[in-house]
Order: structure tokens, then sequence, then C-alpha cells
């Protein structure tokens, strides 16, 4: 199932995707795709609706990000070997977690402003997990899988200088107000052959920067979730960026940096994808 | 004014503080202390309600934090020049951020549990800010004090080994389930004659650990609120734990860590006090 929010921001309902032009509100179902939802079953609980639901045609409607605004966003730094590399740090040895504030959660089209005072803005395509239920101290790796609701593209969108040259902790460069885009589509585990084995990519401009696969993740969704379930109790909802291959602007040689008017596409095989324009500071 | 939140964990009812043993129900005028409540005008809302409200008799209750769990809590680390000295590390140039999981927020006499695998959980006194207002780009630091609701004591639990030694970012170490006791009252700012020059203290075991004065903060709330809203959008309800003060376990010679069994009273002057007792991990 492919699970969309449609309308103007603050505003969206809750629809399944049918296909490119088609969809069904699930409205009636639940008011968002939130953390109750999340708690009282999630997809399984818009089954009957879909069987029976009227197919609506999409009629330019915004897209918004496919979850509420969740509980917490948790990101995972450092999660391709490359990308580590390219960045000049070491592979690590766990998963580096890191925060953004969850209101920097944006639709998948919606415009990406660049902070005031900033100098070093950049792109960061990632799979996005959202957590199904609440979990804590899960016994094993393979349990992760029963914990996962879906999966979707993210822009984990970060001010370098912010944050790596603002008191050591990394959250000052990632919290910006629309610097985590997510959608157009959270997909249902089902639906997804091998996560492990997605094509990722993300243009500036039309040029490629970011070429990338699943394949190449340090720590995969499951090892992720088990490990952050022995530190804190995730809730349903819950978003987790899982790191970025290759090719943002500080690994470019010179590095390049995102400016107003600038363009990103960005997409993950299954999963859609995204487009934003760069506008200027408020 | 002082606001509580009082019943059992989910269920808690909004009041405000008369005096030891009196409050008056404030659940008529709004169904929590949330990022709604605050939206909305806050304790402001509440003065004709307490002007007519009938006193109740506190009768045992449960006593939860003084808000609805937030959008998020953001922590800013070696806040105390002397804290930052016991530990080892330099007074920063600017706030240094991280944040924990906002659902580590429990009440100030609930349990504290120690998590699974944990070798260094520390106790940390400390002033806490809600914010009033959608707060964004303060032109001074004098804005500030507009932004704030008002100000509580909090106890910002901490596992060292999975701070320092899981990664290099802190979070891992700062969001376990209940490590974040906060309370009793929230205090509105007009109550609070001086929040730069207020005492604070801690015991475990009745052992006096900490005692420090807001006097001796490296960076004030006004500079902190002013700073934050620079690199994020601060939401109403939202909490910062501005720091702590000398003597937590890591600075003991040797160090002295937390069992279960051990108690922990902790309190800011104006702010009242906590008590919680330390059990073991689930």
């Amino acid at each position: 199932m492919q699970l969309m929010r449609i309308g103007a921001p603050g505003a969206e309902k809750p629809v399944v995707r049918v296909d490119e032009t088609h969809y069904i509100d699930v409205s009636d179902v639940t008011p968002d795709f939130d953390e109750r939802f999340f708690a009282r079953g999630g997809a399984a609980l818009l089954a009957d609706r879909v069987a029976a639901g009227r197919r609506r045609a999409f009629a330019g409607e915004r897209v918004g990000a496919p979850i509420a605004r969740p509980h917490q966003i948790l990101c995972i730094g450092l999660n391709y070997s490359d990308h580590a590399a390219e960045t000049g740090q070491a592979v690590p040895d766990e998963p580096i977690l890191f925060t953004k504030s969850p209101n920097t959660l944006v639709g998948p089209y919606d415009d990406v402003r660049i902070p005031r005072g900033s100098t070093k803005t950049d792109w960061e395509v990632e799979l996005g997990i959202v957590i199904g239920r609440r979990t804590s101290y899960l016994d094993s790796v393979e349990e992760a899988r029963d914990a996962i609701a879906g999966y979707c593209v993210v822009n984990d969108v970060s001010e370098r200088a912010f944050q790596m040259e603002r008191g050591g902790q990394w959250s000052k460069g990632k919290s910006a107000e629309t610097f985590n885009p997510a959608g157009p589509w959270l997909v249902t585990p089902d639906e997804i052959a091998d996560v492990t084995n997605l094509g990722m990519w993300l243009t500036v401009n039309g040029v490629r920067r970011q070429t990338g696969t699943t394949k190449t993740m340090i720590f995969d969704p499951y090892v992720i979730v088990h490990h952050l379930s022995q530190f804190m109790v995730l809730e349903p909802g819950d978003l987790i960026n899982t790191g970025t291959p290759p090719g943002v602007g500080m690994g470019q040689n010179p590095p390049v940096w995102l400016r107003p008017g600038d363009v990103m596409e960005l997409g993950i095989d299954g999963l859609g994808s995204q487009r934003q324009k760069v506008i200027g500071p408020r």
C-alpha cells in the first residue's frame, strides 16, 4: 500500500495511492497518518476501505509528507562507507545517532528554505523508515521487521557550518524549517522486494550529484531499529533517516552549496521521487 | 502562577497550584498544558478561571510533568563553567545543543529506571525553560523574554557510557525512558524575581552532590532562546534543559553512578523540589 497526505499544509487528508492519477480517500477511517493511526494498526486498518473505496482523480492537490509530524526524527550519520570516506571520517563501529526537530518535516515538492546566515546548505537523499509500533529492547535484529510500518524518500537537508562548526553536536545544522522533505508516499514493506537493494539518486539543476544503493549501507534498516530500541522507546510514527550515499555538496571538489533558485530532484527505486526549489532566507 | 498536572500517567488533568494543600482545576479551560494551550496564550487564559475557581484539596494524586509531551526537548551542554571543568572539557564559545526523546518526560516523583546494559547512569539538576509561542529568528536577546512561558526543575538523567562512548553524538545517552523528570510546577516568569540568580541542589541518598546557582550559567535563558531561534523554529510547549552545575556523578573522584534503590532529591529556589527512586532495568 502507498500512503499519501494531500492538501494544504496543516490540512492534509490521508489517502491511499492507487496509481499515477487516482487515490482512495481514507479520512473516514483515520483523521491522519499519525502516532495514533500507527498504534492502532496502521495500513491494516485501511484494507476494507481500500477494497470498497471509490477511486478519485488527483486534481493537482499539494502533496504533504506522508506522515503527520512525528514524535521524533532520528538520523543515522555516516551510514554508507563511501559517504564516510568523502567526508574524511572513519567508518563507524555502530550507528551514529543524531536528531532533527520534528517540525522540519515538509512535503516532497515544497520549497526548501536556506536559513539566515547559511553559507553551506547541502542535500542528502536518504531512505526513511517509519516505525509502526511502540518499540523497546528488541531481542533480535529479525524482530525489527515487525516494528517497521513502511519506507519513504527523505531529503536530510543540512547546513554544514551549523552542523560542524557551532558546538560539536550536529542538531544545529539539521533543524532549520523545511529541512526534511519526505514522500511522496509511505510504502508498506510488503511492496518492497528487498529494502537492502534499492537504487538512490539526486540531481541539482539536472546535474547528477548522488548515485547509490541501499546495498552499501553499513547498518541496514533492521540493524538500525534493533540498535536504537536498546537506547530509547520508539513511538509509532517515528521517522528514522538512515544516512546518505556519496555525492553530497560537502564531498564535491571544490564543495558545492545550495543557492536560491537551485532545484533538487531525488528518488529511490519503488519509493517515488521528490523535487524541491531552493529559496532564500526569510 | 504555578501550573501542575495531576493524575495517572497519560490521564493527568491540568490544575493551578494555590498552596501546599490546594489547587484549582482548570480542565474546563484547556484539556492539557500542551502545544495548543501555550499557542492560545498559556497562563493568561487561566486568569478568570483562577479568580473564580473553587479551591480543591490535594488528595494524594500523582504529580505528572507540568507540561504534556512537548514537540521537542532541547538541551544545552556544559553551560556552567565549573561543570565544564569537572568533565575536563573547555568552556564553549556558544551554546552546545543536543536533544532528548520527548517521551523521556515523567513526573517529579516518578521512578527513574536504569537502562539495560547501563554502567554509568548519572544525575543533573537543571533549570527547564518552557517556550510560550512559536519562535524563530528573534532579533534580540531581550525579545526572548516574551517567548518564555515559564520555568521548572528538570533532572536531565544521563547514561555517560551511552553518551560518550557510543558514536560521538550524545543523544543515545539521554533518551532512555524516565530520563527527564520535570516539575512539580511550571512557574510563570512574573513569579520569579531573577531567573539568573536561583540556588540549585541535588542529593543522592541524602548526600549533597550538586550545589550551584543559575548565576554561574555561561549562557542565560534569554541568550539560549535567542540563540536557538536562529537555527530552528521553537514551538509552544517546547522544553529546554539549560545545563547543570558541578557535582554530577561523572565529576566525583572516583566517579559515582546510580544504582537501584538510590534516591535522588533535587530542587531550585522558587521552583519546588523533586524526589525519584532509582529502579533496575526492565
